[in-house]
């Protein structure tokens, strides 16, 4: 069979210690991939910047809640209701599969179909199993979420979280005075989630445990302007609008700005999130050539959202693949926990200027009420001042006491007109979701860093992981030309100096100097340091540029320092040493 | 109620956004704590002292494997069949319980008792239903990992794993080829682990889902040395051993080389591994005077361990606790792992020297063997030559051929001494682990830096968070003295310096500045940068120390990294500005 760039970069991946199958010694599992000592290195840094942008940067405290939930947020957030594949299993060799996938050619929009509606679909087409060609049964719905149960006894039902953003939702009154009661404000959350995948076969893209890094920011639903715009409205993107794929057109270069004012993206947060979102992934390594945004249709959108973005790179087996999601999901989360856990989760919020408006109101004569409603006087007063006077002539007021009719003739009560200054109001903030999924950012990283490239003046040619100086997991490799003892004293010197420095250093003396290269290219290591005979007599060494190939000598009692910077991008690789010919 | 040191340092925790209970709209869970957004950082900042000793500096990679484990794992491990509690039900409330902290007064070794010991115990003692006074239930075992299914139809049992080592040693094979098949080496995880407690009451002391980091540590059996020894042996710790404790003593401070002559200590790679412990509980905060290092008693030891130590640090509440667990586990993981996926986890360890041995071989003279046994002959050959030769004496042999005895005159073979050069053998690495519990480490921390004091020439004390400014969350607060404008324009543009500089800087500009120094003072900010009148005439702000009160003018325009050399200890706060009188 072919190797195709997703088979060689996953070779070179598992080969070179970046991911591996779980439980590999058991047979594997499907949906599961370990992270190897190269591959968790990678993931860490990923992450790393994701946090120097999103909580250094923007300020949204990231907070870290449990990967177990309990029933009732899983019912509220509609997890436990709504999300499910429909599954079909053969009925002679018991393997599932998701029926929306088997009639994806006989159906132009499986996605839309009932149960029901699958099962007849594959009835009528007489699909059948595809390993085993048996008769597929009736389809149903499976739930997504791992279950499990929380101490004895089954005493309480716990899910595994789908998303990591139903913790920050539930913790909203702590974030709330966490921030002083003032929106908009952010958190940010990267942890685990989970997915039951019925069937998952597309490797690493279709995890059952999986890495999220998603943000949530609480806005006051009035008013979505972002207060940094304007440092983004310049800031040019690929967009794949709505319209653009209803009518087959293709996606389009935009400035954010334009792409608001036009009305493409909905507002400005929106906007701003999808500015982040690209200087993430391109100072990750995504090539920006790979990456558009593509909107939501109207269809696939979730019914609460507004708008909701989509960043997809381009792989070469899966072709677009979407690897971040940006949503405003309006009030609907807060709103559902709220009616669930009856909690109030909405905030107070104070006007620019205090507003004047005029209210009718009724006033009760209890002179009047007392002495001919008696008992039940006192209901009566509280059903009038509750009622929505506005629309009062002045004629006589029925209410409604306990199922009772009784009516109050106009001289037991007056009808005012009032003048009151209101100062703020309490609103359900809205939220916009910037939610990344790690693993496949990882995966993209990967293929748009992997390449074949032939040497000059070498018959074999090279496998270079072009990673970003900033991700790669070995940051340097120092190599002692040769194994003999006066070479490899300086360079473990070296060695331990980059570590002190805090710089990722591999110490590696096996084989040739040629081989060794060969091994830095292959795991992406940016820099390598060559310890030689010339460095006992003039203290300097050669660093190597891993996508140039070129060389420089620099001395090696600035070596770390020099490395560090190199690694940190605050010097070019020109300025690190004497050029060599 | 009186409030203890664990209630006031939890009540600050929970007020300033370290703990929040999880799920607390819907009315909480027992074992189930959320890091608010300082604690999530400090809990970051603490793992990422815990990466740069054991990832960069001892080279020891980390990898990620998933939290959910297949059933294979967990039966080699030994966590299905042993890993529970005794546990038992009240029959009038049904609350469950754990049996052996129920008979603690009345048995003096709870923990060897078998449930149906347990059982007679609780009958014999009338001890009934701490709750209801209720009549208590048979004990059982309860198992206490989180159990759910893998897939559709409960097809793979799973559960979340109750350790993260597990998932480094069924990696054991990859992880020998990424270190180029050489003992020894390390790996290191960090992720959650999880345990369904029967009935947890210890707040964030006991959760049922919490956070390791552990280190595998794959050593040869035989040599137990460790080559970075001298670096440590002079340092010093608090011994708390076996033999102390079972002859009532005190713990001693000892030299960790003294420790390892005596062999109080096992062995040099369990001393350093102590050495390195101590060094990151003291670095992230953890008292010296409030930490030991109590050996495991006999008794309390796994079968398989051959020394166990565990860092224990003292809580106002609860005593000695356990933090951190290191244990030499043998080759009891791997060999478990070899025997149910039946793969070969051993090792080919060349020796420094070839041997050569003298072995006994019986040669089988086929001239005979052939027409005596025919059909039978190569089954009698393979027999003889898999046999031990070492106690024969020229007489004749009996041998067993699938259950019939086949006797082989001496004619039919030859005795012969054979010399043969051995140049290795394979073996099955021992592995020590450094075993961290980190929320209770999060936990100690806080305990350990929380102070209440009186301020001089002030009626109200303060209440400070004394973190080491390594691991504090906020490193600096940017205050401008009144809230107009052109304060806030100065103070907002060091916010942004700070930011890019990497710095996690708040921003705060409500209440007077007295009491934004105790606020910054309670969460732990080790620095407060004010703006005032002044740095608007000469270029200068006020940056106060936390822990001292001290305050220095020191420029604007270098204020960044002045700040950022304060927070990773570069420069000392005298040399930070010019003191104020």
């Amino acid at each position: 069979m072919d190797m195709d760039t997703y088979d060689s970069v996953i070779e070179l991946a598992k080969r070179r210690g970046y991911l591996w199958n779980s439980f590999e010694i058991y047979g594997g599992t499907a949906g599961f991939y370990d992270y190897g000592p190269l591959g968790a290195m990678l993931k860490r840094r990923v992450e790393n910047i994701w946090r120097d942008i999103f909580v250094i940067n923007e300020g949204y405290y990231e907070i870290e809640a449990p990967t177990i939930g309990i029933e009732e947020i899983f019912v509220a957030s509609g997890h436990v209701g709504g999300f499910s594949d429909p599954l079909t299993e053969c009925q002679t060799c018991h393997e599932s599969f998701r029926a929306d996938h088997l009639v994806g050619d006989v159906a132009s929009n499986p996605d839309t179909l009932s149960a029901d509606e699958l099962t007849v679909v594959i009835k009528d087409n007489t699909i059948k199993c595809p390993d085993c060609e048996g008769e597929l049964g009736a389809v149903y719905e499976f739930n997504l979420m791992f279950g499990t149960s929380i101490g004895p006894g089954s005493k309480r039902i716990g899910y595994l979280r789908p998303e990591t953003a139903q913790g920050m939702f539930v913790d909203f009154p702590r974030l709330l005075r966490f921030y002083r009661e003032k929106l908009p404000f952010g958190v940010t959350q990267i942890g685990k989630a989970y997915r039951n995948e019925i069937s998952p076969r597309q490797g690493v893209i279709r995890l059952r445990e999986f890495t999220q890094a998603e943000a949530e920011i609480f806005v006051d639903p009035r008013d979505k302007s972002h207060p940094g715009f304007d440092s983004i409205k310049n800031y040019s993107v690929t967009l794949y609008s709505d319209p653009a794929q209803s009518s087959g057109k293709d996606s389009v270069e935009m400035g954010l700005g334009e792409a608001v004012e036009q009305g493409i993206i909905a507002h400005q947060f929106l906007a701003y999130a999808l500015a982040l979102t690209h200087q993430f992934l391109l100072r990750v390594g995504v090539s920006p050539e790979r990456l558009r945004f593509r909107q939501h249709m109207k269809d696939e959108m979730a019914h609460y959202a507004v708008d909701c973005w989509d960043a997809e790179i381009l792989s070469d087996r899966f072709g677009w693949v979407e690897i971040v999601g940006i949503a405003d999901r309006t009030d609907y989360d807060l709103n559902a926990h709220s009616r669930v856990s009856k909690t109030d989760l909405s905030v107070y919020v104070e006007y620019a200027e205090p507003r004047i408006i005029e209210r009718t109101k009724v006033k009760p004569d209890m002179g009047k009420i007392g002495p001919a409603f008696k008992g039940k006087a006192k209901s009566v007063v509280d059903a009038l001042n509750s009622m929505d006077a506005k629309n009062l002539s002045g004629d006589a007021i029925t209410v409604n006491i306990r199922g009772e009719e009784v009516t109050l003739s106009t001289d037991m009560f007056e009808v005012r007109q009032l003048t009151e200054t209101i100062h703020g109001e309490n609103i359900v903030p809205h939220v916009i979701e910037p939610s990344f999924g790690i693993d496949r950012i990882i995966y993209a990283v990967l293929e748009h860093a992997f390449r074949e490239e032939d040497v000059e003046g070498e018959d074999e040619g090279r496998i270079v992981l072009g990673l970003k100086s900033e991700v790669a997991p070995v940051q340097a490799a120092v190599l002692p030309l040769l194994t003999r003892d006066e070479l490899k004293g300086p360079a473990r010197e070296i060695e331990s100096a980059l570590k002190h420095k805090g710089v990722m250093v591999a110490y590696d003396d096996s084989g040739t100097i040629g081989r060794r290269y060969r091994r830095n290219d292959e795991i992406g290591t940016p820099y390598s340091i060559t310890v030689d005979y010339d460095t006992l007599e003039d203290g300097t060494v050669t660093i190597r540029d891993r996508d140039s190939m070129k060389q420089v000598r620099s001395p090696v009692d600035t070596i770390a320092d020099t490395v560090h910077d190199l690694v940190h991008g605050t010097i070019r690789f020109e300025e690190a040493g004497t050029p060599i010919a």
